[in-house]
């Protein structure tokens, strides 16, 4: 598992630039639950994620969280590198949701690149766009589409990222991913488990019927 | 009004790129009402705005708005150019709000720019930060604070634009800037003018009492 494996325009970089990540570039091993970025005050640099899961989520004043982005492997976390961005002005928190195995490049080392690079900086143009374009994502989900859909859609969405029907996760999990409170969920998914979609038990929540899931709530919205 | 006074990176960039800026600028007078970028298919380029006022809003498919930014003077509008920006994924639609005087720099030369210099690069880099920034603190509001603190936040921003303690603008208006229904913001609007913060006459809003609007909707939530 080589960098460059992980940084698509590696070949677009001068070799100088290249030596340069190559050299000062840490491959580490992120135990689950590790803060990477907490807020913008510190931050771990620009993160290549190799295997494993890392979620970005925003947090308010009174706890109440929402995520912003999940990344997996091939995925860069520009955000994890908000530090050295001055003009990135929310706080934003990234959390290892799993063991993650990443390339990092240090913040000092971003931000040099970013100045003697134009291939770089504009590649990191590019990310800074997509993750942009995530947030409005969400924030069109929350704005136009109703709490079913988007809960409908999490779960669907949590069963292909695990790979089970059968999904470990507490309804305050669940709450946090989508900024609502848990009696929210709670009652959805009640309301699910009448209608035949899902079972509930201590813990667990099984999918028993994700084709009328995707049916009733995920085809028929577009 | 040259286009240096509006260029805060100006004496930053190389002087082939200076040149180039100038020789394929344009200066523009935009009447209101005009569309600059419609969902990224067709758009203006980068726009410097040196008089009038630009609004940016993304719209739900049943056609309910909600205003991401808003650009004065001396502000740059980098989703002008968003057509030549393929990550950018969102549609966004931007609006000359009033009557607007601007330098555009078409979106090929803007891509060139982009692609030959690492400060103007960079430079694109800090302003979509701050775009980014900006929705990110629209969404926040739209997630943790209730609705009649927005009300009163848009009012008095809205007095402090206008230089004037009687606005101009329908319930229609007020209610696509913060994406809800008009009948939502008639029926706080009339609950501030119950509390005396505000009188209601046709196609009006006069501020009666801003102190009172700052004091309990607007300093008490810090």
């Amino acid at each position: 598992m080589r960098i460059q494996d992980f940084f698509p325009i590696w070949s677009k970089l001068a070799p100088t630039t290249q030596e340069k990540i190559q050299y000062y570039t840490n491959k580490t091993t992120i135990k689950q639950g590790t803060v990477l970025c907490d807020g913008g005050k510190e931050c771990s640099g620009l993160v290549l994620v190799c295997a494993g899961q890392l979620r970005a989520y925003i947090l308010s004043e009174d706890g109440r969280e929402i995520t912003v982005s999940r990344m997996f492997e091939h995925d860069i976390c520009l955000l994890c590198a908000s530090c050295v961005m001055p003009n990135i002005q929310f706080d934003i928190i990234i959390k290892a949701e799993k063991d993650t195995e990443a390339w990092v490049i240090p913040p000092w080392i971003f931000k040099s690149l970013q100045e003697e690079s134009v291939v770089f900086s504009n590649y990191m143009n590019d990310l800074m766009a997509m993750n942009f374009s995530e947030t409005m994502w969400v924030m069109e989900q929350i704005l136009w589409k109703s709490f079913d859909k988007r809960l409908a859609e999490f779960l669907i969405e949590e069963s292909v990222i695990e790979g089970t029907t059968n999904l470990t996760i507490t309804h305050e999990k669940i709450a946090n991913h989508l900024g609502t409170a848990r009696e929210v969920v709670t009652r959805m998914l009640k309301h699910f488990q009448t209608d035949e979609l899902i079972i509930l038990k201590r813990g667990t929540i099984e999918i028993i019927n994700s084709e009328k899931i995707i049916n009733i709530y995920i085809k028929r919205m577009q």
